[in-house]
């Protein structure tokens, strides 16, 4: 592992994890860094893999069959990302990740966040409260997409990626609220304009 | 409790859990019997309780400022459903779940659950795997609702939900599909014809 352990003691910090746990919970994380436009994972791959971001962002899309893409989620510093669906069963990704501003992150397999359950029963406590507000942030989402204009679901996504507007593309953010890049300007010029 | 712990027992197959262990959690969970148009949560409510279906059908939605109904959730047997955001934070619900076909239920608290997590760990295995396929599951409807079309999305409710659309109302339906009761007539006799 080419960074300390100082980042794996903050990403459990609130559990109390003897040093001992710390070693186990360390030798399966591995550290990786990716340069803008790397893919992380290509639709198709089988997916062994989460992703924690220690730093930079990520976009997790997926190609409908017209060739349109769609944003499902970026990640940033904290976040975790995999295509889940593909990772919970070890199928398929329907979806590809790339890097959009350089990173660095640590993986876990699948295997191995399996083997850490059972050794250290804080780690399935610490993902099954990340799930938790995951799956909060998703009911929150599919209900935006159902009631909420597309000036309220871009004003909702400033608040839960604050700062990340300026590093990522336009399209990417208009894929991310189901709109095009031209009502993202208009609704862009008409929040300016208030 | 008035039915038996044979649910209690089937909710949790796969997971060895000593005799003891099921009187633990069997005096966590609570029974009740709804009948059809019963408000088992009010928008607003502060939200303790977490439902596991025995029996029956719930509908979780949400009213936007005009007035109009969107339907995040339905609930069919061995299926959980509460206002996920609210209980995970016992704050307070931003959806009303309603019976739409009598039904029988257990409950079980934050509180108990939490107190649960410690006493069997296996229930909180439980939990975060319920989590992993709920949050996969989210996670395709917002790539179909990005990405499909309403007939496409009607599909896969049908397959999401086998069985149930004779039982509920065809604006349950529409609500929950982000379409009016109008456009859903038209995708099933284009169906019917094919």
């Amino acid at each position: 592992m080419d960074t300390g352990n100082i980042e794996i003691v903050e990403m459990f910090k609130g559990f109390s994890i003897t040093q001992e746990d710390f070693r186990t919970i360390e030798n399966k994380f591995q550290h990786l860094k990716l340069h803008k436009g790397d893919i992380l994972l290509h639709e198709n791959d089988i997916v062994y893999n989460n992703y924690y971001v220690l730093e930079g962002c990520l976009r997790a899309y997926f190609i409908d069959d017209s060739g349109k893409e769609h944003t499902l989620q970026f990640a940033v510093k904290d976040w975790w990302i995999s295509d889940y669906t593909a990772f919970f069963s070890t199928g398929k990704a329907i979806m590809s990740i790339e890097c959009i501003v350089d990173a660095s992150l640590y993986k876990i397999s699948k295997n191995d966040l399996e083997h850490l359950y059972l050794e250290v029963p804080q780690i399935e406590t610490y993902f099954r409260k990340k799930l938790e507000k995951a799956f909060a942030s998703f009911q929150k989402r599919i209900l935006g997409n159902l009631s909420q204009s597309a000036k309220e679901r871009y004003t909702t996504f400033i608040a839960t990626y604050p700062n990340i507007e300026q590093s990522i593309k336009n399209y990417h953010i208009a894929s991310y609220l189901g709109i095009t890049t031209e009502s993202l300007s208009r609704i862009r010029k008409d929040i300016a304009l208030k």
